[in-house]
């Protein structure tokens, strides 16, 4: 079955799509086409309006309208506590959990590092950039606790420490309200080994 | 629907196993007087078995035949560390998990905090003579991170913390392997509250 040229555009249109392959794509452009014209419209005038009114925010890196996010112009925020995470969807986890009280920077990416540890993937310029002008004193990295997250926040290390940061990182260990029974090896391990001392008994 | 007495007596009887209500016994019972007399047979055989043999090791209290379980006659454990757990199982994970070459004790319960902190519900007596007649330098108390966990450290904390042992207890943050935006909110809370410093900047 071969189709109009258009219609083969946009199922490969599609497929920029996560977790959208040609079948799925296939099925979507038809919907689109032969149910939903209104609804086609629409999401085509969406993406449009969204690719001229989002842009990054100038201090953390994240989404926005505007120049600045909210979370970045709010001054009721600790000037001096920056936590770096990989996506907005991070912040807005953290948010939930009302545990930072600072700004946030946003890499938007992780370093891959079966791949090839491509700095490029990390906003890493415009990290310099927003510390250089800023009264940051502590820096908390929340990244992943995966391999990418892992090495990303190995390049961050890296950059920062020579600088007078006090750095750290999230905790690893038991997630909150887990039986030792139920917990797999690795956090188990993990938790052993990141133990916490109690006392100050040599 | 009445039934004779030694079949309520029996659907009274299995109600003692754990989630198994009047209407699941009923239904077991059933099963095993209709069809399955021959594993019914077997069953009682094995619960007075297991009833005759299982003791508590003298040691570690876990379950085992004969007076010591075989990991605390193990030449090769590390005589100076203690891992107090809740469970049989709890060693079993920690096993899995190779994170661990001390020795154990298994407490056999945990404190509930909103009930009674009864202290019955864990075998603290057992385990203060076990410790009198130790080598053990260091105390790793790996409880559950729930409340029931916590009420149970807290009371070996206050037990042992006029003795010169080092004590710790598992790291609570981010389980391995977990995502920033998937990790629930208390546990984000904690990985931040609890995370680790990474250099000596002030
Ligand atoms: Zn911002
Ligand atoms: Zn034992």
């Amino acid at each position: 079955m071969s189709h109009p040229d258009a219609f083969t555009r946009l199922i490969q249109a599609l497929c920029v799509l996560p977790n959208v392959g040609p079948k799925t794509a296939q099925r979507m452009a038809h919907a689109l086409l032969q149910q939903n014209r209104q609804g086609a419209a629409e999401l085509a005038h969406a993406l449009q309006h969204a690719l001229k009114q989002v842009n990054h925010c100038l201090d953390c890196n994240t989404f926005c309208e505007g120049e600045r996010c909210n979370l970045c112009a709010d001054p009721q925020r600790d000037p001096q506590r920056l936590m770096i995470v990989h996506m907005p969807a991070d912040v807005a986890a953290m948010e939930r959990a009302h545990c930072h009280d600072g700004h946030y920077f946003v890499l938007m990416g992780q370093i891959n590092p079966i791949q090839n540890m491509d700095l490029n993937s990390i906003a890493l310029e415009k990290l310099v950039q927003r510390l250089a002008r800023s009264t940051i004193s502590e820096i908390i990295i929340a990244t992943a606790a995966t391999a990418e997250g892992d090495a990303t926040a190995y390049v961050l290390i890296e950059l920062l420490k020579a600088q007078p940061y006090r750095i750290s990182r999230l905790a690893r260990g038991m997630p909150l309200g887990s039986e030792i029974e139920y917990v797999d090896a690795g956090t188990l391990a993990q938790a052993v080994y990141e133990r916490k001392q109690l006392n100050h008994t040599p």
